[in-house]
């Protein structure tokens, strides 16, 4: 088989055949196959796409690219959930908890990852101590005793979604629904998930912008799922303005607590007990949805989701004296209120400007070997609909340098739009994919 | 600037102006920018084609990448021929001296490459002690002498062309008339020619196998031309079954001399009437078609150009004494004849097909570093349209190694196609494009 007999069947607007897709994946990995080849192929899919056959296949070759996580040695059914990512989604801090509480295993393997903020993994590090690297004996012996674990993901999973998302990423070959599809639950797969819920986020902050792409997405992924066996449901949530109010890795676990506390803002909440719901379906716990969304806040009404994020930590070696007051957390050396110049209704704060400004500030990673300000960020005091008076914060920000600051400050007074009039507010959940829904 | 942006403005569809195909072409050139971000723009071109002025500006870019030859010390108008190549194409070795002993100047550069047999400079270099290296000065200084120097290509010619070409052959991209068309052209004009004469191949043994493709290519480069203010013209013609009845090095270098004896194949001396009519109109020694042809016939039938070739051979250092007796020129230690099983018409006879047969005897290169045996090849007995009796030679093979021999044969016999009924005949020329019939 070579390479280029691949490249010119794909962009002739043939369907690539599973052993040809299998041996582009396999001999990438290897080093075998150069990445002028491996680019030219990935433009051609762009232009003449993958079927779903060989969105299928290709998640399947890349899952097997390296190592899969067998978790058959914890009991019940592992849901996973992923969200392709927002500026404040903080949702698997609280969620995972939560879930375990009703008595779905959490075997979570998370991301770092470069962004706004950190990934999931970055965000719990601001607990002192946390340990996140844990052996895979630990982690599922964790996972049977208490329910949940959290810990960094494996070096070793899917190496070719590494070397594809880096080459795409500087090829102009990121944008196609297969290759976002297939990077996605390839992961997913590979991490031994049995089902999977699916966060599609979509607006300015999202990776798709457009809610049809978002759409398109999830039926992708869902359609995977599928025909891989693992049940998927996939939600399209907003991300047109940023999830709750705090951005920033810190910041977003302290929010995370408030929402286990039964605080915290209501879009977050919300978005938690509708994704639960979808894991505890999934997990079998429940009959149907509003069986499951009562159990959610059954467990967070009575502190049991609480108390399982406590052992979660405790178990991984963190300090839970800053669960019960989070003032122990890391804070930062300057908390500045960004005043708003006139009064009208908030009609727009666009997630992807927020989020530069809290990279800014030093929450996120411009590159792999960048360090993360763990302390910083952006606390939102007005969202869309609010009403605002001029001198009113619109948003605090958290910062240890004063020239980021300034920058900061700039860019987050560009994201508000203020209207007179009342505006319209987006849902935050706006369809849900099953395999019913296809 | 950056090429991500190049690539994808390209990807989605509009227009690069000239300084983004400038940067690309030197940049590239310079080693700034890799192989896998050049490939995925080379497949969004291929999807998005480039319109005329993109393929002006990335010819013109292309031949500013390197050296250009200045021939203005030249006297008169230099017109170059091109053709896009073909199976028993010798057709320079005969026109160069034509021309030249009609008073147009030949200052010509020409390429080795890769194929089933060498190029022009390889096959002259059958020629015992002829030099195809000399220096700049040498060259223009013998063409101001005799009229015609003919030697290999400056290594320093359009380095970007030698770049794409290797990357687009190994990614499925040489196929966009744009890209071709600028290989070529900015390799003509970075040769210093004043007005171009293309001979584009159509057929089984061309590039470009389809007619509608050959015309396509055709009218690219005139247009090409006409924008970087060179006349050029372009002949569509046949290469469906090989040109003459000689492939392979030495064999049509003795059919070249054979047309400046006046003797040798119909079509090639058609062929060489038809473009070198072109070449005396551009280069301004006549005023018509019908007058150029004339002169043509004249200095052939006179004897000038067999006598312009001698002092061509003469002047680089040549045995021109096998020019008279092309019997002391190398030979092949067996010549066989490859005998007809039936009686018929030869309906076809695949260019493609003879030309792996003279590669298989060792006349081509199959990589860069491949020896070329100058001796060996095919010279065809039968042409499509003429009848055969079983057991009459169908063609002679000219072999060293009766391995290679064996090979050669079975592979020759399969390019043949008989039938019973006379055959219609395909024309020698299609089509003429210039300036008037774009």
């Amino acid at each position: 088989m070579r390479m280029i007999d691949i490249i010119v069947k794909k962009r002739n607007g043939f369907k690539l055949l599973e052993e040809e897709i299998n041996f582009f994946i396999q001999e990438y990995t290897l080093g075998n196959i150069p990445d002028y080849q491996v680019s030219a192929l990935l433009m051609a899919i762009y232009f003449q796409k993958l079927d779903s056959d060989e969105t299928t296949n290709l998640t399947r070759a890349m899952m097997n690219s390296g190592e899969t996580i067998d978790l058959t040695l914890i009991n019940g059914i592992k849901v996973d959930k992923h969200s392709t990512g927002g500026v404040g989604d903080k949702t698997t801090i609280a969620l995972a908890p939560i879930v375990a509480a009703c008595g779905v295993p959490v075997a979570k393997m998370s991301g770092r990852g470069l962004g706004h903020t950190g990934g999931t993994v970055d965000k719990l590090e601001s607990i002192p101590k946390l340990n996140t690297t844990l052996s895979k004996e630990n982690f599922i012996k964790q996972v049977n005793e208490i329910g949940i674990s959290v810990i960094g993901q494996s070096n070793n999973l899917v190496p070719a979604d590494k070397k594809l998302y880096s080459l795409r990423d500087v090829t102009s070959t990121v944008d196609n629904i297969s290759l976002i599809a297939s990077s996605i639950m390839s992961k997913k797969l590979a991490s031994g998930a049995d089902a999977i819920v699916l966060d599609v986020k979509t607006g300015s902050g999202a990776f798709m912008q457009n809610l049809d792409d978002s759409i398109s997405l999830a039926k992708e992924m869902v359609k995977i799922g599928l025909n891989m066996k693992r049940e998927t449901v996939a939600m399209i949530s907003d991300m047109d303005q940023p999830l709750g109010w705090a951005i920033g890795n810190c910041l977003e676990v302290k929010e995370a607590i408030d929402i286990l506390k039964d605080q915290g803002p209501d879009d977050l909440k919300k978005l938690c007990i509708e994704l639960g719901a979808y894991m505890l379906l999934l997990g079998k716990r429940v009959d149907n949805i509003e069986q499951g969304k009562e159990e959610i806040k059954n467990v967070i009404s009575s502190g049991l989701a609480l108390e399982t994020f406590k052992k979660f930590i405790l178990s991984q070696g963190g300090e839970i004296s800053c669960i019960d007051n989070t003032d122990l957390l890391p804070q930062a050396s300057d908390i500045h209120p960004v005043l708003s110049k006139e009064s009208g209704y908030i009609e727009n704060i666009q997630a992807n400007v927020v989020g530069t400004a809290a990279m800014l500030l030093g929450a996120g990673r411009m590159t792999k070997d960048s360090n993360i300000d763990l302390a910083v960020g952006i606390v939102l005091n007005k969202k869309c609909g609010d009403y605002v008076e001029a001198g009113e914060p619109l948003a605090y920000i958290h910062s240890n340098d004063i020239n980021k600051k300034i920058l900061a400050i700039e860019k987050l007074v560009s994201a508000y739009k203020i209207t007179q009039r009342r505006p319209e507010t987006r849902p935050l959940i706006f369809d849900i994919i099953t395999k019913d829904t296809l």
